[in-house]
């Protein structure tokens, strides 16, 4: 028995926004001071340190509960499957549908009950629940989701990640560059044979780090208006995910009993490159091996960081055979690994 | 083996807002006309629908988080657990954290989160999550913990429902009555011995039924700031729980194999007092019989509709022997059962 994925879909928002189109934003520090450089000098530091050229924005008439059920329906035909047999559709996200223009996030009924209404699918016996865990929120659903077939209450579950970061950013914060639109669905499936999700882990720290990633005002301090956005400690960030994620990933593939030098590629959350590359560094470093070549796939040159939408969309893309030099093939060993607001890390050993 | 709650909690909102405190509202009804009674004849005839005579607020200063974390805190010492053995934190929730005279859900890091920063557990094992599923939240939560134990990735749970209701009403929509505040939580630990959860079910109507509950404008059409709020459709509501309720009820107990005669009480979730004796009196009428006298301990008339916090407060003020007419001993078979926005519905056969 082995409980893997059948299928992959995922949906890139066309609202291509390019680094240039910050250009003329009033960028702040926390403090309420004026950044002290020019716009393009900022750009120029902040392509170099997260890698992002441009980021995608849903249209403005779409919600995420959309794009979520577009990435749906195509993971739905990939996988060949008849929609009715679900057992459970989760939906991983964190600020729900949050229309354009507006600062509410709507999300009763749950977005996994919009998709699932969206897909037309009527058997009331697909559960549909959301789940908040920050961005590593869609690998958590894939654990629920191998968990509910473990314990024999589920054969086949859509496991979704959708995000509309665009609608929560503040204008006036430099991080707003980081964060883009997005939604990636797998279908996971108990099948006969071997592989799939070979082990699992998962984490919350919360005593210190709870706030590092919060819902904060603006940093223009004329905006009185007390309106919040998402906002990041971006340097406890990094440190936090350089000192906990190496060991998770190291303790995961332990865990499934697979060598190192098995693994093909490590799908990790992508927030900022640099920072993806120090991780998977010190991730082979605990080895007392170098980063392979390749090893790292990375979107975020040009989709940013769509928090849950990104692992799900990046699998999708090298699936799919859109993503230059990468590939995976039946048997090879990957790593799905993220970090995100909680603050939480999860990593998947998974056998394709 | 058995998976069995070891220690309940909640904590009552200190605000008792009693229905005078509505005479002043102006109510108008879906299509902005004015409700053409005055408004002490509307609060009678509510009260003589619902129940409600009075419901709980938290006082302003306190967040949904806050009053969870009071809740889990009771549990806790009521399981006589350390709490950093607590495998997960399953926190059912839908409007997260609304800060009093806001209008923005603010859930991220999630609610569980915050809870498990506030109880101070530092074990990072202890994996926080949100889970979003209408008012049937914390049964869902209850029956995911459940899966948890079942595939071995868990021993010990905490599991909570908290929601501050109140901050998301519409003063100009007479529903807002039914809405309150409130927090309730277990412990549900894997053990020796018999009973415990013996069965549950889970649906999701959204093909037709999505929108019963849902996030829309105020009545009051003077009102443009878009400001959006909980609005339901009572009438639907009312019949589609009549029609669905009973019957998942009935599949749970036929799942469990317990006979109808034993089944000491019924926690059904309070929205309205009239459906729920309409419900149980239906499910008893499956099995040809009439609803037994104290099945359906109530709280409606004093907590109004606490969401997520309803059932798990109603379970732990009977086992502290704070519910007039109630007790539940051990070895009685009892039926937790939900129904909201989704439209979701779940049930659990328990034995105590």
């Amino acid at each position: 028995m082995a409980i893997k994925i059948t299928g992959a879909g995922s949906y890139i928002p066309t609202k291509v926004t390019p680094n240039q189109a910050f250009e003329q934003n009033d960028f702040y520090n926390e403090d309420g001071s004026r950044f002290n450089a020019e716009n393009k000098v900022i750009i120029q530091k902040f392509k170099s340190i997260t890698g992002i050229a441009e980021r995608r924005y849903a249209e403005n008439h779409l919600n995420n509960s959309d794009i979520g059920a577009f990435a749906s329906k195509k993971a739905i035909e990939d996988a060949n499957l008849d929609p009715e047999e679900l057992d459970y559709i989760i939906l991983a996200q964190n600020y729900g549908d949050v229309q354009y223009g507006s600062h509410q996030s709507d999300m009763v009924p749950s977005i996994a009950t919009r998709v699932k209404q969206k897909l037309g699918i009527k058997n009331p016996k697909s559960v549909a629940y959301d789940v908040m865990f920050g961005c590593p929120g869609w690998i958590e659903g894939m654990i629920q989701a191998y968990a509910f077939m473990k314990a024999e209450m589920a054969e086949k579950c859509l496991v979704v990640g959708s995000e509309t970061l665009s609608r929560v950013v503040d204008t006036n914060d430099r991080d707003s560059m980081i964060c883009s639109d997005g939604a990636g669905a797998v279908i996971l499936e108990k099948t006969e044979g071997e592989g799939g999700i070979l082990s699992h882990e998962s984490a919350t720290y919360a005593y210190e780090e709870a706030n590092y990633i919060y819902f904060g005002e603006s940093f223009n301090k004329e905006n009185k208006e007390g309106t919040r956005y998402i906002k990041m400690l971006g340097r406890k960030i990094y440190e936090f995910a350089l000192n906990h994620v190496p060991n998770a990933m190291k303790s995961c593939l332990e865990k499934a009993n697979v060598d190192i030098n098995d693994v093909k590629k490590i799908l990790i959350h992508q927030a900022n490159e640099k920072m993806d590359e120090a991780i998977v560094i010190r991730f082979y470093k605990l080895f007392g091996m170098e980063m392979p070549e390749h090893i790292m796939p990375m979107t975020i040159d040009f989709l940013g960081n769509s928090s849950v939408a990104t692992i799900p969309t990046l699998y999708d893309l090298i699936l799919k055979g859109k993503l230059e030099n990468h590939q995976i093939n039946e048997g090879d060993v990957i790593i799905f690994a993220s970090v995100g607001a909680g603050m939480n890390i999860n990593a998947i050993v998974y056998k394709v």
